[in-house]
């Protein structure tokens, strides 16, 4: 069975995608007000969440795209106690903030309640502490959820789908200014920000609207085995926070219990390609 | 049309790939004595070089693969003068090589003649620089041809295909010594080493023999959308060399002409994920 991203079929003549092979039927299928949402069983990957069939995350490649959202935001926070996590119901993402032992909330924005169903039933090890009392979920669309929140939020993480659907208006000017607004000084904020190779428009338009936006603008980017590509960026914003590692004992305690982040980790994934620094650039 | 690695296939659960649109029919089918050369069109990659059906190399993604495996042990020589590369019958790593001012002559060894006829009629881009006066090309087995060369190379580059077929000789202790031997003082080789989440045991195997024969042993890693997995490593190994930049002015130089390259690249492809450097350590 073959899972490709029809959105960047359409606008990239690029057909990248990944095959993976279902075992059986889904585990999990079911129409929501906003997409379709899918479980299966693959060979190899583990189970796998699709939405409206595009692939989202499987059990064995997850930790590439939930240690970089994270852990690079936080390590290069001081003491990141509020921490805000739009779109991910899976629940990866809030799983990894949740190893920083400086932090004592966070909440979660997902439009869709039925991904967080599902991912509670069928992918336990990734939604595995989405009932953490640490944890307050939101099942609200981020865009309104976020107007009225003002100087709140250390760090904010938007692992949203791709500008398309639900998710367009994760993508905007205005978004991103409330977003700014939620920050607490020395807050951060990173979104995922698009594959460098298979979709370079929106990677760029992305970027023109983040500089319009904040002061430090920086993408960095990582392998993602399971997405168009393999390859996948970031951006690390902020209006008065640099991406130094601040608490380096909190730093090696993430590496410690990591497949993917080290200290190391943390400085190289920002020395990007020259392709990657031409999408990212400030005009 | 797809192209999986049908060797990962037999090893590994995961069934990577990437989905290539075939235009028409072959521009080039032929069987040499050692493998099926084949050169097709596709829609958004340029033309496409395999063997026995493996992707081997494409006009829009060469640059992530050839760029790599040159210019970073190139630009951590203070002079490199006579390079062998080692495979590489499409000529993309010659030609990289050729961009370092400092280099009078590159051997190619490659063992099988319709690579490198098939890659001068249908990847002129790639194949660009093979009948420049620096270099010769010796259409032999390497494993012969570096038994008798003793102390002449600054760079030897191994460009091969996976350990199987043509190739398995490559992958073995007495080779690597052997090309140990022919290294000039201050001489760097390295390997492609394979995908470090495709095909892990192979990694390992390779890097347990290069610990072996060489002093330093560094895996280095990034992004090759058309191979497995998405994501390569090269071996950077040496008895008396480090990975830094020696001579800033050239590395500048290639930095300029580069769509990857550039001299926080370099130090940033060394500094891998914490499941890479278990595969590449040594016991």
């Amino acid at each position: 069975m073959l899972f490709k991203n029809k959105y960047y079929k359409e606008i990239n003549p690029l057909k990248y995608g990944v095959i993976i092979e279902k075992e059986g039927g889904n585990l999990y299928s079911e129409k929501s007000k906003f997409q379709k949402v899918e479980i299966f069983k693959s060979t190899g990957l583990g189970n796998v969440l699709t939405l409206d069939g595009l692939m989202m995350t499987s059990v064995e490649d997850e930790f590439f795209y939930h240690e970089m959202i994270a852990h690079i935001p936080l390590n290069s926070h001081k003491n990141p106690k509020n921490v805000l996590v739009i779109g991910g119901g899976d629940g990866g993402t809030v799983r990894e903030v949740l190893k920083h032992s400086s932090v004592e909330n966070v909440d979660l924005c997902e439009i869709d309640s039925l991904v967080i169903e599902a991912s509670k039933k069928f992918l336990p090890t990734i939604s595995s502490k989405l009932d953490d009392s640490r944890v307050k979920i939101y099942v609200e669309d981020a865009i309104k959820f976020i107007k009225d929140k003002k100087n709140c939020y250390d760090v904010v993480l938007i692992d949203s789908t791709d500008p398309m659907g639900p998710g367009v208006g994760l993508f905007t000017e205005e978004f991103y200014n409330n977003v700014k607004e939620s920050l607490r000084e020395g807050g951060i904020v990173t979104p995922q920000s698009e594959s460098p190779f298979a979709n370079k428009n929106e990677m760029r338009n992305m970027y023109i609207l983040l500089h319009k936006v904040f002061n430090t603008v920086m993408p960095y980017c990582g392998p993602i085995p399971t997405y168009p590509g393999g390859y996948w960026s970031f951006a690390f914003c902020s209006n008065d926070e640099n991406n130094q590692i601040k608490d380096i004992n909190r730093a090696k305690e993430i590496e410690k219990i990591s497949k993917l982040y080290n200290t190391d980790l943390h400085y190289g994934v920002f020395m990007v390609p020259n392709f990657v620094r031409k999408l990212a650039e400030n005009e």
